[in-house]
């Protein structure tokens, strides 16, 4: 079994590592000389769109899949003749896109945080208007990790943040008093068969997830699988998604998905009997899914900018130590940690010593 | 942090994969231009004793060790000056003579079955007398997975297998009527520390390793670990080892031991908090050791001479499948599967229906 993957970065790196343990053979695309997915999978270095690297990955390939969601809609052009790429080329375009994203979970019957789309500058009063402030400006497109963002105090401010912004297409969507952010990472097989982690609750510094910490038995584990089950099933979806959500007052509002293995999920490797790679290779490969079952409450720590020492880590019980050869750089993600325990309250004191060492 | 084995089988692959995760890489260095580790891991082709690609090894790698205990004596008289080597010489020379292996066992207190050295024809006689028949005649060097070794029936016959052997020097061992076969993967850290996994129950067909249980709690744990801390304490062992042992009528006798990672410790990478991989990798580097812990009862099946359907493996609750990306051939190993269970028995029931599907 061969798969290729369009990006290769740690979850591309990831991907591959538990697709060795089964017998998958990755290949990853990615322009980087040093993308550290290429220490462990082949490696086309080459830009995204080049054709001639599309066509070698596609002839490397059984299914091809991506780790990030702003792939070129000239990529996908060139390999959808040559071989089967899952998840879909839609629910990419939607996931690339907040307006589209967040129409599509209205039309679901999920609730958003208020929203209103900037096209020109006329639309910045009503937009003001109808969403209120404080509001957060976000690009239409290209925003991860907090990237693409900007915080509106006061109505007044919108007309220059957007200039700022570039005066792309963006949305301005309310600010929301949420109590905790969570996600779910779900994943629906060839069969339409669907599987769910426990809810991971996040917690973000500087616009990055800092730390995730599966919530097996979460009040607000079923209405989360209910919103990923009707997005899985309107896109046909196949592979491993990720929904974020804010808590607010025990309501789930939708905040945006991933169409990939998610950061908020990298505690599955060791927390849960099946983790989020090897699920997403088992359903775009066609395979079985593996049960999501919870191994106990398990907590992740990112390592971003530089690594802790090795040794302090291993030396914390039952640390699980993930490295993703990459050179540090700041606002980087370099690695992480995860803790176990079966014990939630002490699965949070092995997390806060983690965090300690970040 | 760069680690070097000699060997790219299944058991470097596995290294390779563990090192992964905690940002290892590793060099191995095998003649087969398929050795599977080199698909995983850098891989240097060439013979086990050529000066130039042994230069190689130990210029790619900060530590070197090897998955065989067979190693050239030329190959660790080249590496030495270079590079530091662990496990040390000295273990693996008696870990490769079964004489000098059963002699430091006796030596360090530790029963082992009655034997006798036969190194030539006037020797056949009093070794018979010695140890009795049934036998089993055996050579000194070079054996593994049942090679190397006759069934002697009557003291008769000794004499012409021995020469059936190619009169090379063997022992002559008695057969014990053991009531199963039991090892203990042990690892012992840089600074002397040990830690332990629990037994392991193994069985074998056609004289390979077939089925491998975790027994956490086994009455014969604690005489176990001492055997294993003797001799590890003796070699100034750092690294992981096995050791198997026959289980007659609750009293261990030592059958031998292999300085390194082993077949019947597979289980551990998802039937403990850390695997034998990890450990090894963390011993031979100089890091604190990993709990050795067991995460429940667990099982492993190995796939000899051909792979299952992988789906059917897939579908199994709680199956991990592990596929060695070999190519088949009879009497080869291909890969594994490993169940896991809080109990034994549901853990034993698993076992045989994926021992169903091998």
């Amino acid at each position: 079994m061969r798969v290729g993957v369009l990006g290769g970065g740690q979850l591309a790196r990831m991907l591959a590592i538990a697709g060795e343990r089964i017998g998958v053979a990755t290949t990853c695309l990615d322009p980087a000389p040093d993308a550290c997915a290429g220490q462990v999978a082949k490696h086309i270095c080459a830009a995204w769109d080049d054709p001639g690297a599309l066509d070698a990955l596609a002839a490397a390939s059984d299914v091809v899949t991506f780790e990030f969601e702003n792939v070129p809609p000239a990529s996908l052009e060139r390999l959808a003749p040559r071989v089967t790429v899952r998840p879909s080329a839609e629910a990419l375009r939607v996931s690339a896109d907040r307006l589209a994203e967040k129409n599509l979970f209205r039309a679901l019957g999920s609730r958003t945080a208020e929203f209103a789309a900037i096209a020109q500058p006329s639309d910045a009063d009503s937009a003001a208007r109808a969403v209120g402030a404080p509001a957060i400006l976000k690009t239409r497109h290209s925003g991860y990790d907090g990237k693409g963002q900007r915080r509106i105090g006061d109505a007044g401010e919108l007309a220059s943040a957007w200039r700022a912004a570039g005066s792309v297409p963006c949305i301005l969507e309310a600010m929301v008093p949420f109590r905790r952010e969570v996600s779910i990472i779900a994943v629906r097989g060839l069969d339409g068969a669907l599987a769910f982690y426990p809810l991971s609750e996040n917690t973000h510094r500087d616009g990055i997830l800092h730390i995730a910490v599966s919530r097996p038995g979460d009040p607000l584990q079923a209405p989360a699988e209910a919103v990923a089950t009707r997005l899985m099933e309107k896109l046909g979806y196949v592979g491993v998604l990720a929904i974020e959500f804010f808590d607010v007052d025990g309501e789930l509002l939708v905040n945006e998905f991933a169409p990939r293995v998610h950061n908020s999920g990298h505690w599955s490797i060791e927390g849960a009997e099946t983790s989020q790679f090897e699920n997403h290779l088992r359903a775009v490969l066609g395979m079985p899914l593996g049960s999501t079952a919870p191994t106990g409450c398990a907590a992740m720590v990112n390592f971003v900018g530089q690594m802790p020492d090795a040794a302090e880590v291993l030396r914390l019980p039952g640390a699980r130590l993930h490295a993703y050869g990459k050179a540090p750089r700041p606002g980087r993600k370099l690695g992480h940690a995860t803790v176990l325990d079966s014990d939630p309250a002490r699965c949070g004191q092995l997390a806060a010593q983690l965090a300690g060492l970040a």
